[in-house]
């Protein structure tokens, strides 16, 4: 982040006397090796002297930056929400040009730009007239614009007003062991999905979330391994369709069936795909109840995170069972370090899954436990450093 | 951030061949210089290819860490809240030891502590018959639990139960200009203070808050300036009085009279100074319609930022009649850089005071301008390189 940067340049020696003989101890211009006249320090000798210790026990900067964290989460959420990032990406643009067609106040606009400035999401760029013009970042456009085929617009929207509410809950859920939808949005989740899907418009909404991360991480979740002898693929809540243009892009000579609830699939027809799309079709059905069409390769990706082990395996032993000889299936979700001492992404998940689902996070090893107690062998385990890791395993 | 070591670590090189030539591209290997047997890599050239361009252009890690801050802050509010910090400040426990202690569920416990240890605020330890023990960080003891001296325990709980919900509506702050109490607590906030003082509760939270900021940043404004000449000090909205004992113990041949309403003097008499702190007093009343004491220095530590420009100017003018000749005001606040491009948490906090006052975070020239109007002369800026800085200014 940002500010870590500032820390590190921020952080004083290790010697006392080296900020009495040779530094201004001011941070506006602690680049400067000799007391400067613009700093009106008049520090007593005792605080320098107590700057022996180690910065961080004096002022716990990684706290402080933690604390912010949702500040800083809300920033970004905001001017997404707002269409800072769209219409700046047409042209530069003042906080009042931007105020006026966003329909804003000045005030706010301006304080908002000048914190995304802050986050390097934005530049600031100064007229010889003194005026201040806003302009986007070269990742902002790739990222934050709805229109950009690497969009984050929709799993921001989806952070900012149903996964950050969630998280107001997180104590009472660390309490009770489950998720807290009853409290964040007074929804009764006993069916999980019929919570998630309360209406139309949040369907769509998790949909186009789902469709989202597959932006940027769908190309390296579906060339981890080498898929292209699996001819026949079948995407188990493959949702939105993201997954599976992914893989027909990747193997062309490779057919995928989308599997999801009849709702999902006719929202994904509606929305999603199209006829342009060569090589997917549609299944409807309730993977727990219905029968699986026969494949070759099973996608399960992020569905066994939502569900406890004994319902995993439950769904994998009927994936064992319709899947052809040779045939296997392809598992993508966010691992744990086999010591769970990381990453911290998939820890911070396993505690939304536990917020908002009935599953978490697993170690490679707890997926490989499952796929064996199912049936399946050779499992493989592939972390990508991103996101989401694959694992493969065969019949 | 632990997580940007991560990505430093995890960074691939600039050029593909090098990959090709001798890295295995599995994150969880990477170390390793020869394509190492662990890892079953299948990635075909083109994505190896791929790698030219930089890893920000395909991957976003800064949005995508952006997009996880409001999971680390409640992650890290949440353990402080339950009491994780307080509980291993005693000794080592298991996760299921801390869930029996703590009255939670064990599962939702792992995942908590287990996110701890990826933020580096708890350590864990494996027993040689595997069972794992957390403890806390040095960090942790000193600033996570409630009773230490530097303890950040109530700003953390202020941040997570009424910060957190105002910020959900900072789209509506931008939109309307103004805090947004009325959507995030149902109250009028006509009467700034009215509002923060909703209930004698929600009060003396508030000055918790206060007073713990002043544990860490305290000494450092008020030994900003030496500030011995001025013997009589007066400290306006000076709340729990957690600045006006870090300035007798700076200077302890001065005397410092807190300046509050009614209703805090009362709380901060009952909770937060008693007899034993020497040279402090009290005088109540409201600093916008009462008399003012005659004082050498008024300090305003985080005052001037909850008011309009035309507010301050009328207070620093009381101020400046009431003053001693030769006397002086002490700014504490959170100052932007001149060309607004930081520093971030200055930015982070002139958004919240949009979300939760009427003021704003500004700039020192701001603050040159707001004294001068009132007839102050000689003004001095110290920025400290932590949350709050200092301007001094003389009558």
């Amino acid at each position: 982040m940002q500010r870590l940067k500032t820390a590190k340049n921020r952080k004083y020696g290790d010697s006392a006397t080296d900020h009495l003989k040779n530094f201004c101890v001011c941070s506006q211009h602690f680049k400067r090796v000799q007391p400067c006249a613009q700093c009106f320090t008049h520090r007593t000798e005792q605080t320098l002297l107590n700057m022996t210790t180690t910065d961080e026990e004096l002022y716990p900067r990684k706290i402080l930056e933690y604390m912010e964290g949702f500040l800083v989460s809300k920033t970004l959420f905001t001017a997404c929400e707002l269409g800072v990032f769209e219409l700046l990406n047409e042209s530069r643009m003042s906080a009042s040009q931007l105020a006026q067609a966003l329909n804003t106040s000045e005030d706010g606009t301006e304080r908002l730009l000048s914190a995304c400035v802050g986050l390097e999401l934005l530049t600031a760029h100064t007229n010889p007239d003194g005026a201040v013009l806003y302009s986007n970042t070269e990742m902002s456009s790739m990222f934050l614009t709805k229109s950009s085929p690497k969009s984050l617009y929709h799993s921001i929207e989806y952070s900012s007003r149903t996964i950050y509410l969630c998280w107001h809950y997180l104590a009472d859920a660390v309490r009770d062991g489950k998720n807290q939808y009853e409290k964040a949005f007074g929804i009764n989740s006993k069916d999980l999905f019929e919570a998630l899907y309360r209406s139309d418009e949040e369907m769509v909404k998790f949909m186009q979330l789902m469709n989202s991360i597959w932006n940027i991480c769908g190309r390296d979740v579906v060339t981890a391994f080498n898929l292209s002898p699996f001819k026949c693929i079948c995407d188990l809540g493959g949702c939105s369709g993201a997954l599976a243009k992914q893989c027909v892009l990747a193997y062309p000579e490779s057919t995928v069936t989308i599997f999801d609830l009849p709702k999902v699939v006719k929202t994904s027809r509606q929305h999603f795909v199209s006829d342009q799309d060569k090589g997917i079709s549609f299944c409807e059905g309730d993977f727990f109840k219905d029968a699986l069409p026969q494949a070759d390769l099973y996608i399960l990706a992020r569905i066994l995170h939502d569900w406890t082990d004994q319902r995993s395996v439950e769904l994998l032993v009927k994936i064992y069972q319709s899947c052809r000889p040779g045939g296997g299936v392809l598992l993508v979700e966010s691992l744990l370090h086999e010591d769970n001492s990381g990453p911290l992404t998939a820890q911070l998940y396993s505690l939304n899954m536990l917020v908002q689902t009935e599953g978490r996070e697993r170690k490679g090893s707890d997926y490989r436990r499952l796929l064996t107690a199912a049936g399946f062998t050779h499992v493989q385990i592939h972390t990508t450093g991103k996101i989401y890791d694959t694992i493969l395993a065969c019949k």
